[in-house]
């Protein structure tokens, strides 16, 4: 996987629903205990995550459940005892997210060719101990709907100081979303696409882990590939496919896109199919940024 | 350089003063200013800055400059127009932080075999506009002093929307530490190494960048590779060398290192110097992950 993350608009995924997936636990206690006990028979917790990064207008999204209305939530899950993470992440993410092998999606576009492709872990994340769950625990609120959100404030970026059998480790993954894809969410939940500068200094809401995510990703150059066939229906402009990438974090790289575009009609270069594809990128932003080659006169 | 980070404990370090590095504006006014004028003469201005990382105690420091007893910043500076980013980084950390050419320092530690080993750019900042720069500035806090912390939170981790041509890119780089090194520190500025564990969730002291640091660097595993003067002259144990790396971030690797050390004298197994190198890593919290193997007879 390159160091680049490929973003496609949102409105290229379907969604569709499923069985629920209910809570494991009826309790915040039953849960502390089947932790522990689980703590005792296998050792330190795994758990992965995904990163499903989409775009809306140009900016990035991502994508993400909310359970009950209520908390956020990244698509994955705890592994079992010697499971491999990447394998183990693919897994939790069908299971989450695929349609079910019996449905009209499984076989239009979710098979062996549409497997997730895992990237980057982005950041890892440690809990000290079970016993601390329950200090932030608000009794006020409802137990099993809020218990991750109270849980994610218990894990730290590193393990603290004079810990040194952490309980769990938490990775996340960047996952590389295909151009489209059906994704099926469970009936008790829903998929989200939340944009990054909702996420960013939004800990309150999101927790400190969810909104670290668009720092965690600032590193990544992120390109919207110009879909073929947009490319080629246009009326207004043909555009030489040698370099298509247009990075939302780096405006500038339109220029270089658009230098290469040989401009039929310099007055309706931009279709109004281009903009709405392209959001932001509207032609008033670009114009100045164009430097295009001559017409040619054939 | 290999995606783990190898940690060198503070007191490898020697610190010495140069003269003092002055602001290169007296006044925000005036560096507003000429900051507008460098973007119409050069476009954006490109900002690097290095991430330098020890350990103390087996927990993960940050060297960070602190100015005036106030704001906190990291080591770099902003580039010349199609400077390199690299070597751009490079000149930026010997000019803060390299003994003067003409020290006696410069000679004995620090020369060409002493380069500046940058790592991943971990993160990304773009500054939308300089207007914003003004807009939860203090003015009861002396001007110079806090600029750089207020103009840091009118940055964000991605490039928000409408905004086509940011005023400025930093990017932060990873900066694997040589083992030893001496650090001339310019008289007007501390050199000061903050755990992570006190950066984390503490913006309103360090601010947004600063601050999401142990984000950062929490997908990177880390290493405090064992001194070879240690193993080879304790007298309480000899050390197989094979394996020598003990992550804070994995305290289980401990076991695989003590698994490959031929144990003399299991009562005294830890010397008091090898407590005091490793920190928290203690004799009662290494016992019980020892797997020694049998000493051997001769």
């Amino acid at each position: 996987m390159s160091n680049t993350i490929a973003l496609y608009p949102l409105s290229n995924f379907t969604f569709s629903t499923k069985e629920a997936q209910p809570e494991e636990d009826p309790s915040v206690s039953a849960r502390l205990q089947r932790l522990q006990n689980n703590y005792e028979d296998f050792g330190m917790r795994r758990t992965v995550e995904g990163v499903l990064v989409v775009h809306d207008h140009g900016h990035p999204h991502i994508l993400m459940l909310q359970i009950a209305n209520a908390f956020f939530k990244l698509p994955g899950d705890y592994l079992k005892p010697g499971e491999d993470e990447i394998e183990g992440l693919k897994r939790r993410l069908d299971e989450r997210l695929a349609p079910p092998s019996d449905s009209r999606q499984f076989n239009a576009s979710h098979g062996v060719d549409n497997d997730w492709e895992i990237g980057d872990c982005l950041a890892q994340w440690w809990r000290p101990n079970f016993e601390t769950f329950m200090v932030r625990f608000d009794p006020s609120l409802r137990e099993a709907r809020c218990f991750d959100y109270f849980s994610a404030c218990m894990q730290y970026p590193f393990i603290p100081a004079h810990i040194t059998k952490p309980k769990e480790c938490k990775k996340l993954f960047l996952v590389q979303m295909p151009e489209r894809k059906v994704l099926a969410v469970p009936k008790n939940m829903k998929l989200l696409a939340i944009p990054l500068f909702e996420l960013y200094d939004n800990a309150a809401r999101y927790g400190p882990q969810l909104s670290a995510i668009p720092h965690l990703l600032s590193r990544y150059p992120c390109t919207i590939p110009l879909p073929l066939s947009l490319a080629f229906s246009s009326a207004d402009f043909i555009v030489a496919l040698e370099s298509v990438g247009v990075s939302p974090f780096n405006p500038g790289s339109l220029s270089e896109v658009l230098s290469n575009v040989t401009v039929i009609d310099t007055a309706h270069y931009l279709s109004t199919e281009f903009r709405r594809q392209w959001g932001v990128v509207g032609v008033s932003r670009v114009s100045p940024l164009l430097h295009p080659k001559p017409p040619t006169s054939d």
